[in-house]
């Protein structure tokens, strides 16, 4: 099986849908963005790389960055990450506040906004200097180091950003904030304006398909139990509202952004990014979900 | 690694455990239960068998019969299953009725009670002999003639069903439910009231291992991706609200019920089946997720 | 002022308005009813009587019924009817489970449908002729002899009434029915069949008006305390979701039914009847509550 | 009937029960106040005044004063003012996010925390000197000069507000919040510091009892109608989540606070005052309810 010709063969099929679904429009910086876009690259972890379409334009990988915030702060606070938030789907919107009254502050999933909030605040309390040390790893796990923030991305999302600071606010209401309300936003702002193209995206989750370990430079992140409970993690929660829909269709764990991309992995073997930016109702990439189903259903190679 | 030796191990460690945790108690047949059993059964593909402590003691099964009566319904009616039902996590109770009403009377998946409650309802319109079938069916993926339903079960079951009564007439309400509620519960408590050994447990989940063909008899039940699908909908929502723990423990596909049964399966390899009837909060058999967490942990296998 | 030109002026103003709004088309019984009918009946405690329009035809008063069956049951029970709903809004819809899962089974109030549904369940706990008490009840408080059930409008109820079954069985559950489902249905929509005309149910209200007293046969029903309190819930409850405005617009406990009719009283002086059959989004009569705003604004008589 | 005599003999009967129920705890100016204070006045519309107990002790009014910003506001703003917000009873606790979000960023009602903050910000749009307008509107209605915000209790609720800090950015994400949050917020927490003593808050509510005009200097607030409205609102919404607890008890529209007032009163005849610092389960004053319930049913006298 050639993953050149099977990429390929999706991106003729999937091409043409492109047009269909919503840029996300809430930030300018997000909305000048032109839908017919779509890239798609594989990193085995054997070191091949394939890649097909508009894979080296980068894009604001927004909530995938969420995948490297909870990587820093397990890696940093261990188990202990889950007195402040669950492990479960949330059953609601990514940014409700329904599930959030009921369990008293505890967000569902660090996945969900909420969580994500959560995995920031331990972040500032505990690294020196959160912003380069996120940052560092990111640029560490995918082996470039030329990522980097869009500052200009993160304070637009900070003025349009209430309803994650009433999230943040209610939070803290409950004491699971410990962090100014400012300051935590800031930095979740920043880590969502981290920009990548696929080739990047791929690569930079390699260390989860090799059981913890960035296969670049050979440094140990997580050990094998615990990135098992990441990949748990996205599979049960990493899209949304959707991760049924999406593990019923895909059977990978997987996360997307808003701004188009999603990356998958099939542990031991692969990991695979696709950037579309046209969503679909549940905000994720509407031709992106297209070439992941495709890719597991002509592979025959899933999760399951 | 030596399957034998790990569950004689993970026996001694977790059988201290099922003194904790609490019997199903809502109705006699399962209150009688003593609390102190466990019972651990591994089939692989390769038809080898592993077994300890009380394997040949058949209980009831309870939950884990709804995905017997899903992969059945699904074989007839295909996708347009979910024209009914939905296959994103609940994020609440099994049986709880909120999600319900806001999502119109279309339950969230077929794991939750409202979900098998519309498979019951398509069972019975689909099938000529639907008690029939469904018994068949499930004699037929364990390989034992003897399997049955358990009459005083089933009529208790029926008795103390206020709820199920409750969530089957919301949906009737909406349209959701086709045939008479009272038929749609005699059906419904019938399957729950099935009754497996461990060791039958885990061979009928071998179709699943074998990508959708019943490995005892070659027959084809789903093709690989439908295998795929319902393995996925296993992972995301089969341990009722606690799936996500469970995935992240885990790490593989399962289904659970109130009898204290547990069984989940590594795709390709094989299936375990664990018994305990004391549950936890959740509802799941305590010790039975003892032994599955620390079954992953030890041979470093799941599907992550 | 003279009631009869103030509703003679306003009957003039709302008729037109008799063409909006939706006639309830659940079942046969129901949609038959022509839309354009208006009646509106005044009877003061002095024994007068002020009819216009529509006034001598009968017709279903359905939830308006809940205030009789709660008056017979606080009459037997007492306070202790509180043990099993509560006295609050329901700040959701008549019929929904959301809040009866929230609080276990405990209707928000008795207007409410679970609410009415427990206080049909009382009512056939402590009555040994439950269906003639009754309806001899409301024959006696509208001092007409020939007011009856309307047993094919009854039966019809009965056959969609699934969403109705659902919260009996719901708090049953919760053992908050003690009465056979079957049983308690059948009273309920027994009592929502009642028929009534204007003038009657205008009439009927009287005892409220006089502080408990049947004024027609002197017979105490309630004292003023009770009297007090069945007042307070029919202005913080007797409009579904739309309680708060109808204090707003007019100022006066009232109820409503799906027939179209709306009763409301001023304590001490008058009662009026309303009936137009279509009804606004919230299911209450369109025409039947702009009578009523109408009339304390001309009157500048409401009880605030 | 001798209103002091009914006092005296309520004071007495009620003064004992002023050691139970819990003080408001959240800020420290609160927590000082010491629970055995019971103060009652009436304040009847031709002039006479009755005292008994801690009458002239000035406490912190806080949600009481909601009704004064409203008054401000719908003076401001005529009917226009419920586009922004409903005018239903919410079913959930007074400060839900639940109940917004399923609606939208709506308010329920202008007596919840999240519709007082959208008065105050529609306060802040409209007057060109906010806090001096609500000053002396307050000091106009109670006919004091003194009465004034309390700048250290408004400064330590703000410190502690967070949960008051999510539901303004909340609304603020759907566009129901104009205004910068912090000085939506300054404005609330200032009005709700307001302090008063039972005398004066008796008085203050006598332009409400005598139609909309303020009977001591003769200025006209609101008309007949917009009183009534106001009065409905909190007869339906005026105690939390025991309006409707409120209303079957006592009979009348009343508004608490926090800070252990109650204020009620009967339209066209007189107003009444309660202060005892001990709170109920509902965040209401334990032993102002009592005297209120004892008042109306002495006197035979509620609106209804």
């Amino acid at each position: 099986m050639d993953f050149q010709e099977i990429i390929n063969r999706i991106y003729n099929e999937v091409k043409p849908m492109t047009v269909y679904g919503k840029i996300a429009d809430y930030i300018p910086a997000l909305q000048q963005v032109s839908s017919g876009h779509l890239g798609i690259s594989i990193q085995t972890l054997d070191k091949k790389s394939y890649c097909k379409g508009d894979c080296n334009i980068p894009f604001s990988i927004q909530s995938i960055s969420k995948v490297f915030g909870l990587t820093l702060a397990y890696s940093k606070l261990g188990s202990k990450l889950w007195d402040r938030m669950g492990k479960e789907p949330s059953g609601t919107s990514f940014n409700s506040l329904v599930q959030l009254e009921h369990e008293q502050g505890i967000p569902r999933n660090p996945f969900i906004n909420a969580g994500a909030l959560v995995v920031s605040d331990i972040i500032l309390s505990h690294c020196n200097d959160p912003y380069s040390e996120l940052i560092d790893f990111v640029r560490e796990v995918c082996n470039d180091p030329n990522v980097n923030y869009n500052d200009s991305v993160a304070a637009s999302e900070k003025e349009t950003g209430d309803r994650n600071y009433a999230l943040a606010y209610f939070m803290k209401s409950y004491g699971n904030i410990k962090n100014p309300v400012e300051d935590v936003l800031s930095f979740y702002f920043k880590q969502c304006s981290i920009e990548m193209d696929c080739r990047n995206l791929a690569r930079s989750f390699l260390y989860l398909v090799n059981h913890g370990t960035n296969p670049f430079i050979g440094k140990n992140i997580l050990n094998a139990s615990q990135t098992k409970r990441i990949s748990a993690l996205m599979i049960t929660s990493g899209m949304y509202n959707e991760a049924g829909d999406f593990a019923y269709r895909v059977g990978l764990p997987g996360k997307s952004g808003v701004g188009g991309g999603i990356v998958a992995f099939i542990p031991q073997k692969l990991s695979i990014a696709v950037w579309s930016p046209a969503l679909n109702m549940s905000g994720n990439s509407l031709a992106g979900i297209e070439v992941l189903e495709r890719f597991t259903s002509y592979t025959g190679d899933s999760v399951f």
